[in-house]
């Protein structure tokens, strides 16, 4: 061993020890003929005085930033003392030492602010990955997968890889491809997920599956997602959705104990898909703070809206909410007074291309009792009023209202909404609050094929009492123009994601594990029976030995990282990321091979 | 949930109780109007009474083994116990039953003892896992991998997810690749292992890694190697060879108390590769038993044999030893009295073509003082005995010897040596012994090109005093004839292996990590320097800012898990194996893709 401690040990119990550290130089401060080095290892670091004894050899063996040296040398008391380091209460003088390996000058600085942009950060990744920022992060990975597997452990899971070379079965993501060698013309897939692996593991008794695993979707990649991701991925046999969700929230609130040292002892919310969208516009919704959506007129879900705000849109004569499939409103609390500037820049803000509004109307209800709104040639003060009471406002707001297409006009809402609540100061990161999102719809509707798409994916179960609804009806559309009347447009899936101020960190279902239903499903989803076969005729085949009730989740583990790290970014923990291109930048990868490579494997280059 | 209770918990102290239990039905005995069920399910079998008050639902309901079922009972003292199972005290006397999911009938038995044949377990995997000898072993994997990761958190190592879609770089083995759809011509290669990530992490200061990770090799698949496999993969910083072997035996130690409850109390033997393959013949020796190898006569490694022993073929005048390379005997105790037979068994076995001898010699140690050989007109029995002398030989023992070509002689007593072990039951499956082989040539030659070839691989570092010989000397061969007189030659590596009961179970080295070092090393392979920087200049480049010394080790986690199993094959302890053609059976993969899959990814198929 090339030390007898670490950088992060040493303390005054130790004033007297002579100890051999190695480390890297963080920094040299020279003070006449005596120099004070920064030791730096993952522990810590220690401050290493070097007096005149060492000045001969300093002048033959310079010593520079990120050096790697061993120090021999005796643990004495700092004159000045720093509280803010564990080792601040000592330093090391030392006798001697020796370089194990010089260092160039890095292309940034190693630093939490460090002066390296991003493309150069991924280059010299190993370099970044110095900064005590990304270690931190690294480390809470490495916490939360640690907490993640106590919990799952003590509660009976086992851990059973699911292999990486698979069969593609294009549905939803793209595939990644493995051409093989030995059965040429022949193609392995990556998984997407293990999600038939871990339903075949449940028909085979295994009772309470995990892994937290590399899952690949070949997609074109937005900012923070990757090609290659990781999830804590479960099932369990014969349960029900609430035996999953007190299991899951207890694994989430296990892991805010030991990575965050929080008692998440509140009730875990819950919420319908339903009252999710319709009262913040969205599947995932921020509950750290109310700002909810008054539906004043809209076409969701065959919801119509409030009667009596749009029999007033009718009265004034508002041709923008008249002609409008949905008027949407939000009381922004204390913000009635607002200045022109204020509620330009939210109209400009509005009509951004990535939300894409026309407008923003606006009232004002002024402390004074009055009310003001970009519309008043509309509508009378006394509407107005109305208005306020039906969107639910208080003295002091400012209402703010967006009109248009239903699903522009209710995501923009949405994001209005986050947006003031980030203005506001109500998205604090140390807040950490858990939703249950519940009954999705089973299916969407797919126009051009005429045909069903499992929202979810096609192995989700619809709510118990609606499985005669799914198995006594033919899946097909007949009817186009009146596919929401088709009984599959009601069915609702025994599905259930988990969001975390307002990211979904978590998402799953009781499965379906009947053979019949599933031959259902795939009907709906377009699948002649051949196809079906061809593609899961394993999982058919297996539903018919004996599969036993299940279901399950799977945790988007690097967003439950960066969201527990305080960070918008997946990238900043992980290792080794990719850019968005989905290059390693560092190892230069993908990259060209040599075409006795693909000549081995059956395949060539199209040009 | 469907249960109350697991069926492997309800015992005397439950008697009384109303329980809910739900599981397989493994067996139905009936007696008159009773029926007996065992129920199964991952925990343990209960058994249910099923009396005459479900004689009219059994009529039309019936059940049948393996049908997944949900019963309501009270839990009684059974009239027969059985001591054998935990659950043997009690029955469920079952007051209703609702059948889950139906079962047709298995192709084969659910039994450790099955009917079913390799192919077709393969593809019912689903159902092969379901016999409880799969899974003890799945349960085996898992306890090893809880127990690794405990005492490698314990000794501050940090599970660090390092990339599955790397760069593919050609060294030894065949990679696997990945089309790249978004960077159309390009490949990602899946690692082979994650060698180069861990040295960079270490590089970055992270100390200790760990990570149970897959690996992908693309060979030719004989028996018992799967495409994918797992590793536990290890690397630490500022540590020398000692450091590292003393860690990991502490790991496999570890291992062995938790998971087979072993204390490993001796010292784990050390040895030589030089010794292992002088006296065994191997590098990953069997040490549970003795029957060392004699070197009568040998080139290996410039070693030349005893003397007096060469002396004596030659005054006798046998052509067959006097010819040979290589001449090697094995004492076996207390078998001087095999029969004609027996010794005519063993000749057959030896010229077996995987043996490939072209006889055995031997000589029998009589216990009357007397010595008998086939060779007895060519020796004296005064030379017997003086040749019995020399091979270490016993009163009683049976001495073979085996002449020919250096190497496949030397295989081939190993071979003889492993199976006189088991033939005396000197291998015995609950006894397991240790061994560290160590100072392993760096290089072997490769004839065809001329070059040197890292016999581990080409990050592994000389050992520390011949470093210089490493940096002083020019790694070019110019004379091929003379290549052993080369300084390269008899370089040792910086390595260990970690062998158990004649397995390598893991592997590992002391890394190069200094760019002038690893520069030789690959120009020491025939690589140019340009070549090194496409391929490795990320590595190069690290190893410029900083590097510390470190080094790691790998475990075939696939093959640890199936010796402490007590098996043969890896493919017993891997949930869903790959057969020796790399197919998945049960999912019909590798298989064709779409042309449009193809065409997105740039590619085609050769005709």
């Amino acid at each position: 061993m090339y030390r007898t401690h670490t950088c992060g040990e040493l303390s005054a119990s130790h004033i007297g020890s002579e100890v051999t550290l190695a480390g890297w130089i963080q920094t040299i401060r020279k003070f006449g003929s005596i120099n004070f080095i920064d030791l730096r290892d993952r522990y810590g670091i220690t401050q290493l005085l070097l007096g005149e004894n060492l000045t001969d050899q300093l002048a033959s063996q310079p010593l520079g930033r990120e050096f790697v040296i061993q120090v021999q040398g005796k643990v004495i008391e700092r004159t000045n003392k720093n509280p803010q380091l564990p080792t601040g209460d000592i330093e090391i003088d030392v006798t001697s030492y020796t370089i194990l390996n010089k260092a160039i000058t890095p292309p940034f600085t190693i630093q939490d602010d460090t002066d390296g942009g991003d493309d150069l950060r991924m280059k010299f990744r190993y370099l970044d990955l110095r900064r005590q920022a990304v270690r931190k992060n690294l480390e809470l990975r490495y916490a939360v997968n640690r907490s993640a597997r106590n919990y799952l452990h003590e509660n009976h899971f086992i851990d059973i890889e699911t292999p990486f070379l698979i069969k593609s079965t294009p549905e939803g993501a793209r595939d990644f491809v493995v051409p093989s060698r030995m059965n040429g013309g022949q193609f392995y897939a990556l998984p997407q997920s293990p999600q038939t692996f871990k339903q075949l593991l449940m028909v085979s008794g295994y009772d309470r599956y995990y892994q937290i695993v590399k899952c690949f979707r070949d997609e074109d990649l937005r900012a923070d997602r990757q090609p290659e991701f990781t999830q804590i991925d479960c099932e369990m046999s014969f349960v029900e959705q609430e035996d999953i969700l007190q299991m899951f929230e207890g694994l989430v609130k296990r892991i805010f104990k030991d990575v965050k040292g929080i008692d998440y002892t509140d009730k875990v919310a819950r919420m319908t898909w339903n009252d999710a969208m319709l009262q913040y516009g969205n599947d995932k919704p921020d509950i750290r703070f109310g700002l909810k959506l008054a539906n004043l007129k809209t076409i969701f879900e065959a919801q119509s809206g409030d009667a009596s705000a749009k029999a007033m849109f009718e009265a004034a004569g508002f041709k923008v909410f008249n002609d409008a499939e949905t008027v949407l409103a939000i009381s922004i609390p204390g913000c009635s007074e607002y200045s022109r500037k204020q509620t330009d820049e939210l109209t400009e803000w509005v009509k951004r291309p990535q939300i894409g509004m026309n407008g923003l109307v606006f009232i004002k209800c002024n402390t004074d009792g009055s009310f003001k709104s970009s519309v008043d040639k509309f509508f009378t003060e006394e509407q107005l009023k109305q208005l306020a009471g039906i969107c639910g406002a208080q003295t002091g707001d400012l209402i703010l209202l967006l009109a248009g297409r239903e699903e522009r006009t209710r995501k923009a809402a949405s994001e209005l909404r986050l947006y003031m609540g980030e203005r506001l100061g109500f998205r604090k990161k140390d807040d950490f609050k858990l939703l249950w999102v519940l009954d999705f719809p089973l299916f969407e509707y797919a126009e051009e094929e005429n045909r069903w798409v499992a929202r979810h994916h096609p192995f989700t179960s619809p709510k118990p009492d609606q499985i005669p609804v799914m198995i006594g009806n033919d899946p097909v559309i007949k009817d186009a123009a009146n596919y929401l009347s088709h009984p599959y447009a009601n069915i609702k899936a025994n599905a259930y994601d988990m969001v975390l101020n307002g990211n979904e960190i978590g998402g799953g279902s009781i499965r379906i594990f009947q053979r019949e239903l599933q031959e259902k499903m795939f009907a709906a989803l377009g699948m002649s029976p051949e196809e079906a076969q061809q593609k899961f005729g394993f999982l058919l085949g297996a539903f018919e030995y004996g599969a036993p009730p299940h279901g399950g989740i799977a945790f988007g583990f690097d967003r439950l990282c960066s969201i527990l790290g305080g960070s918008e970014s997946i990238r900043d923990f992980i290792a080794f990321p990719k850019n968005n291109s989905g290059r390693d930048v560092m190892l230069d990868a993908p990259s060209a091979i040599d075409e006795k490579q693909l000549e081995e494997l059956s395949i060539k280059l199209r040009n």
